[in-house]
């Protein structure tokens, strides 16, 4: 097991973690790591994600070689980033590396990864201190949340005096073989050292984390450090086998920090649906002419959104026939079909499966401009996988600060997120059951699955009050539609979302 | 059944297919469309790719629109594409539709579709008549590998005269309301008209064909030209479900087009195996410069090549214990591990399973100046899936036409494809599946599977032979490497890839 020890990052000691590796023949560890890569991934472990940190000038892309070299490749995917492509520009900062992560079963391994360009914003004075301490905060929330689904998370510094850098130039220089790699650029790294290192530090103390800690190696003695690096490495992918079980979904994290916040047996939520007024009503002519009208201001918005760049996402959840469907459509009229997409959310793939349950709703966040619109969502988590037990107590507890943590990524990145859920009255639900039952083409949308669900209205009600108490946060507010009155519903829906597209084009 | 007619295109008869259609009430139409997709979901059937086309006046935004609004948003994508993403430039034309496919159960609408750039180029008089023939060519052979598959696939050119065209712009400008879509740009396209039109009349014709044909359908009068395509829409999933029987994988084409070609019980290939010299090998200290000598170059060639941008793509093929895995550690030994990555072909996912069997390796090619290796491949579908009946023989017979296209592909668009055959004697393979099993820590590496598929070596050889004298192009062509001394192999390998990068860059 880990024990803790104490390493120097640029002469200021940090606290890190030290794990326990035997002086060992390289091709005896090399074998083991080659035997626990294969156990990982039959076991459906993890995923290992593996940071190499350090200075600019460290030679990250060889030890990466290296690391290829020793272990399977098939099973280690290496990943490093250059400039942002104008697709990853588009969406939120975090959506590369979700796009990134490896299912498990896998080890991916990171040059830099989520740290390199706030790094290098910091050090180039391109950020502010506040603004940087946000994002590290943010990586902080985005390491938790894999450590917490099983992935073991691992971060490893490595540590070059600047001298010690300086000489090793030099040498390439001399050699003519190699100086292509003493090239103008790596100077003038040399010369953002202590700048660079300097934001490391930072950020490496506010990432310190029991889950996800970091581990210090010199990188000046080239063979140590190999073997350094593949003992951790071997370690972590112990450590994820041990730790999670194996069976996704995974056991709560293999760290030895304090155990997950088991939030005692929470007093009930406020009671949010029963104050909804579902006498609301509107007469079948007026809702057709104040519907046109809000579909007209959608539209017009939404194009003005789509000039500026602005995207939007609209999540529907809702009682079983409370009529999400036909809300979507009344917005989707109203919409450019070429800049909007609607996304319906059933049981997720094999694929889909083998991450982390957020994983597929990162998937679909669509380009600047565009609308995404989801017919249910992440909010099942806290929903039907809690009220079902398809989710353990501790997973669907820490979803609502993960949800708030992804939305509130999705909003800082300037979109519109509007969030209805649909209610309407247990009366009124059994009587749309019994007419889509009588109405022949619409058997299709009643199954045996939501009649039991009705059974369970108490418990879903108790979720969705949680739900909404914890999840309605100033910038992403929940919005109760009263469901009784189809029409009143639907121009309630519409009317919101154009609205919250026009206060976004007021803001910029 | 849809029947044959003329439509005109500009003036001018191509022939089109109409397809029957009902005169019905529009509610009538718009609940069978609803009903017809929601079975076809429920089937897995098709996928239905709509692609809506005509000159770029014509009002195809406000007939997705509508088509969204008549069916059920979630189950019809909408795609348009402007300018190219910089990760799409960074591959093969057809990726980012390639990328856009739905699974089966789906309807996708494409507007102007994989014809928006071609035709916008020759109208603009940026690309040669040659050169815009050839693209047609792609796209009417991407067709025929849609319906091949089971997709229907339906085109509509929307037909309007320059005249009304001019008029509708007029009747714009004078509304306050409207005015917006009278823009500058707007009246720049009309100036194009009859440029895109004739550039339009020769996409025609060159694409038209039983499987994928066109409708004419004219622009002018908008609630007829709506319920003209919606009735087509109807007509095209009742089509996927008769035709494609609803399983994947799908039967043949539900064309009426002449029946697939069956090839005649097709000579033998010449054996291509048998001629190999697998006595050949290396004593092993000479191996061992050779191997870095070569690795050496293959580094700085991929160096090189990631500068300029050069893709490189590796197929590793092989019987069972040929030293697929020894060989592509080789490579990667000598490659910087941030611009590579090896993609292990296992069973399809779910995902997989629901798309045209090329769509899960489209998914995996890299961005330019990466490196991609393929552990198993697109081959699989002549190999294994031929041999174990996975695929009907229609299925296998046609995909080497599939794969030569697709490769060409890859390499028009500049990028290094080396395909590797390694092949070892029946005998030595036995001794290797021995040593195996009495090794501890390789035994996971031999399953019943393996000893298997050793008893239908012959029927893997043919396979192995047909996939050779098929599929060795000029472009495209395969090494065979002996490989019972795997060190004379693994020399080979590292050499071919390093020489093919290299010739690359000398070609630029």
């Amino acid at each position: 097991m880990p024990r803790r020890a104490a390493g120097a990052i640029g002469g200021r000691r940090v606290p890190t973690r030290c794990y326990s590796w035997r002086p060992v023949t390289e091709t005896a560890l090399r074998a083991d790591l080659l035997g626990a890569q294969h156990q990982l991934r039959k076991q459906g472990a993890g995923p290992v994600l593996v940071v190499l940190a350090g200075p600019e000038a460290v030679d990250r892309g060889n030890l990466a070689k290296e690391l290829n070299a020793w272990m399977d490749p098939r099973w280690l995917k290496t990943w490093a980033w250059g400039e942002a492509s104008d697709e990853e520009r588009e969406r939120p900062w975090f959506w590369r590396y979700w796009r990134a992560l490896p299912p498990r079963g896998l080890v991916a391994l990171y040059l830099s990864g989520w740290y390199g360009p706030p790094i290098l914003e910091l050090a180039k004075k391109r950020c502010r201190k506040a603004a940087f301490d946000r994002r590290m905060q943010r990586v902080a929330g985005f390491e938790k949340a894999m450590v917490d689904d099983g992935a073991v998370v691992v971060k490893i510094w490595l540590h070059v005096e600047k001298k010690a850098q300086r000489e090793r130039l030099k040498a390439f220089q001399a050699d003519p073989l190699r100086r292509w790699r003493a090239g103008k650029d790596r100077w003038r790294r040399l010369r953002r050292h202590s700048a660079v290192v300097k934001a490391w530090k930072r950020a490496v103390r506010l990432t310190e984390t029991p889950a996800a800690p970091w581990l210090v190696v010199d990188d000046s003695d080239a063979a140590r450090r190999m073997e350094r690096v593949a003992a951790t490495v071997h370690d972590a992918i112990h450590r994820a086998m041990n730790g999670a079980g194996g069976a996704p979904p995974a056991a709560p994290a293999a760290s030895d920090g304090p155990p997950a916040a088991t939030p005692a047996p929470a007093a009930p939520s406020p009671d949010h649906l029963s104050p909804l007024d579902l006498a609301r009503t509107l007469p079948a002519k007026r809702a057709l002419v104040k519907l046109e009208r809000q579909q007209g201001r959608l539209y017009k918005a939404q194009r003005l959104a789509r000039e500026r760049g602005i995207s939007t996402i609209a999540v529907f959840e809702g009682w079983d026939a409370a009529g999400k469907g036909g809300a979507v459509r009344r917005c989707t009229a109203a919409l450019d079909a070429r800049y909007f997409q609607v996304v319906p959310i059933a049981a997720p793939t094999d694929e889909e499966l083998a991450h982390h349950y957020l994983w597929r709703f990162w998937r679909h966040i669509g380009r600047a401009g565009h609308v995404t619109i989801f017919d249910r969502s992440w909010y099942g988590r806290v929903l039907v996988e809690r009220v079902e037990r398809f989710a353990r107590p501790d997973e669907w507890q820490r979803a609502y600060d993960e949800i708030n943590d992804f939305e509130e990524q999705l909003v800082d990145h300037g979109a519109v997120l509007v969030k209805f859920w649909l209610h309407v009255g247990k009366d009124e639900q059994l009587d749309r059951f019994r007419r889509r039952q009588e109405t022949p083409h619409k058997q299709w949308k009643i199954t045996d699955e939501d009649w039991r669900n009705r059974e369970k209205w108490d418990a879903y009600a108790a979720a969705v009050n949680e739900m909404v108490e914890r999840t309605s946060t100033r910038r992403a507010p929940w919005t109760l539609v009263e469901g009784n009155n189809k029409r009143y519903a639907r121009v309630k829906v519409v009317k919101t979302l154009a609205s919250a597209i026009r206060r976004a084009l007021k803001r910029r």
